[in-house]
């Protein structure tokens, strides 16, 4: 086989600091839109914050707060025709990961006209590529997750189908993101802890997905995936990333009074989404899927809706310690590296695992057991993550149903 | 005075890696420019791989090849009149810095056409601020330094004026690089050389820089200047950029052959315009500016053109021991690091300068006396540096005329 030998990077740009989404209108202004839809969810705090700096650039706002925490096709085609009937030249988007992947669906299908299921990828979806820019979308997270506002992709379930899939274009990339450490003070414990968990999985994952240079070269540059292997500018994000994880997260989880640590986690969030973005994640984010899908045992902490559903960030680092054990012979001095990112001091095959699971431990982080999963549910399990085939071929060491079978087992 | 909370980051996209020239035509195509002026000049080799590519997409191109090393009012007012007269929807740029920035002034005046000096930063020119986004650039570095492709800055010489300014906005930064090694294998070693050194003080100058909390906080957001001080994700990109430069310039200069030496060089260049695009650099580019300027005593050698000039990474590089000797006190922790990027295992005040001079040694650069200043001449490079108000407010410890006059006289 013919090896890749090129790489691509590419950023949101970034406006980072206390008091920035103070800026919103102006940056909005910059990119041309008069009539924004805002997307986010009622539970997001500070929206008013950012009405009034939109009022105060005289851009008219359109407020759509039914995004959805893990959307769906409907709750994103709902989205998508609210935003159709808006007449907007423009999104922001408020809040999570699913609020950002939201405003990326509702502006593709308001610059694009088609139904969402023709560019979900195929096999689930029509798998259309998007034909061309979409119109300017500022993102402004609101917690230390998801990186959303650095990536070109939208996740979106299809209960029915009992699948998660998404769209994934650069078209999709917001145009901007400002990222402000205020908004995150009220956010409770769990939601940082699952959230620069996840952070950490992402950059973790990166760092040490199969190197671009093992990959084959696609034939044409239109079928470079957006998943390309670990690169030396994406390691440079996942590395500081890992950095700031280990710095930074008990710190942010124990008080949100600590803008420093919370900003650092906000930063670090983008930072791996611009690495993952890039590079690619694989085994534990491919496990995620059907852990996060198939039971609903697991009433999470800290969350303020009273129903059973694992956060995406649990979901990940489940199977981290696992995976990273299974993958190190892969690059050994690579995965001793991204311990002593996070602060180990060890070296050897348990390195990671063991910095990982201490965190995890200092966390509160459930097993996959407490999860409601027990060694009956491996095959499942491992059938789910196996459908994650174009996340699992980012793995640095192939991996079989029985080597995703024993990393879920380990992982009980 | 309010202190500056916020900092802002953005990077050029950027297509790495041996053969990504082969890419020009699809990446041209992707931004939608169906005729090219490519902007170059006669001495750059590969040119017939660009048109190769273009042509292969069915991109028309009209070819300017008139750009000068040192970009003067002049001649890129002479660029801009032929691409008026071209009519382009889209520009690329092959070369060196002086194409890049060609190309971007070019681009400007096709895109909001104003004569250039309306451009020209004040007191200088016009100081008209950019109206709007400009038509897509490709830019293709072929030298290993500049990092004109991840800048937001056209530099140019007024001779009669005996000035040097420039041009700076958001939207003149180029829409897509294309960085490939295999363009950079026929470069004579001093040219490299040059063109390294450069980059490391475009690396250092940003990582030293007086840091975004410490400088006043703009009255509104569109007077944040372009380089806002050191902040965390600046230093990310010239932390990683001095690190290659230690690493790899002694053996980019040494063989072109090295195609992994001059691809990281290249690659280093890129990563320290993206940083100090964010955070910016002070005194040693602020000495350049006369070094290069008031006297045309020395002919470099390994240039084409038989004729006396001081190339760029010479003439910043000349100071930069002294300067970060004197500055090592605003942040003694900082100067030892960028020292350990580079390979020193020192400490302390001489770290920095230590490391530095080793390297210009090895690389056989010039002082100051040899490319033709004495004791004499100080007054006269003092006030020439004093002119870059711009750039010395970036100076993380406050520099006098008897502090500047003291750099260069150590320098001689
Ligand atoms: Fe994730
Ligand atoms: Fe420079």
């Amino acid at each position: 086989m013919a090896r890749e030998s090129i790489f691509t990077l590419e950023a949101t740009p970034i406006k980072f600091g206390p008091g920035s989404v103070e800026d919103a209108g102006w940056e909005l202004q910059r990119l041309g839109v008069s009539r924004a839809l805002l997307v986010t969810d009622p539970r997001i705090p500070h929206i008013d914050r950012v009405c009034a700096s939109l009022g105060g650039a005289g851009i008219a706002v359109v407020i759509y707060d039914r995004s959805r925490v893990e959307p769906t096709l409907d709750s994103l085609q709902d989205a998508a025709d609210f935003a159709l009937q808006a007449h907007v030249d423009g999104f922001v988007s408020v809040g999570g990961g699913s609020s950002i992947d939201t405003a990326k669906v509702a502006n593709l299908i308001v610059s694009h006209p088609a139904p969402v299921m023709d560019y979900v990828n195929a096999p689930v979806g029509g798998g259309v590529a998007v034909p061309g820019p979409l119109k300017p979308h500022l993102a402004i997270p609101t917690t230390c997750g998801t990186g959303s506002e650095a990536t070109t992709v939208a996740v979106l379930d299809i209960p029915e189908k009992r699948v998660k899939t998404g769209i994934s274009h650069r078209y999709l990339r917001p145009s901007q993101a400002i990222v402000d450490p205020s908004l995150a003070t009220s956010l409770p414990p769990e939601v940082v802890a699952s959230a620069g968990l996840d952070v950490i999985c992402h950059a973790a994952e990166s760092y040490l997905s199969l190197p671009y240079t093992e990959r084959e070269r696609p034939p044409s540059p239109d079928k470079r995936p957006p998943y390309q292997g670990a690169n030396p500018v994406a390691d440079v994000w996942s590395s500081k990333a890992l950095e700031y994880g280990g710095r930074f997260l008990r710190r942010a989880v124990a008080s949100g009074e600590d803008v420093e640590a919370r900003g650092a986690m906000m930063l670090a969030a983008s930072m791996a989404g611009v690495g993952f973005g890039s590079a690619g994640v694989h085994i534990p984010h491919a496990c995620a899927y059907p852990i996060a899908g198939l039971k609903h045992a697991y009433t999470p902490p800290g969350y303020p809706d009273d129903h059973p559903f694992v956060p995406h960030g649990i979901s990940v680092i489940v199977t981290a310690p696992a995976a990273f054990r299974f993958t190190y012979e892969a690059d050994p001095e690579r995965h001793e590296a991204a311990a002593a990112l996070l602060g180990s001091h060890a070296s050897g095959r348990d390195a990671l695992p063991d910095v990982l699971s201490a965190l995890m431990a200092d966390l509160d982080v459930p097993t996959l057991s407490q999860l409601g999963y027990d060694q009956g549910d491996i095959p499942a399990l491992v059938e789910g993550a196996r459908a994650q085939a174009r996340l699992l071929v980012g793995s640095p060491r192939e991996v079989s149903d029985e080597d995703l079978a024993s990393i879920l087992r380990a992982s009980l």
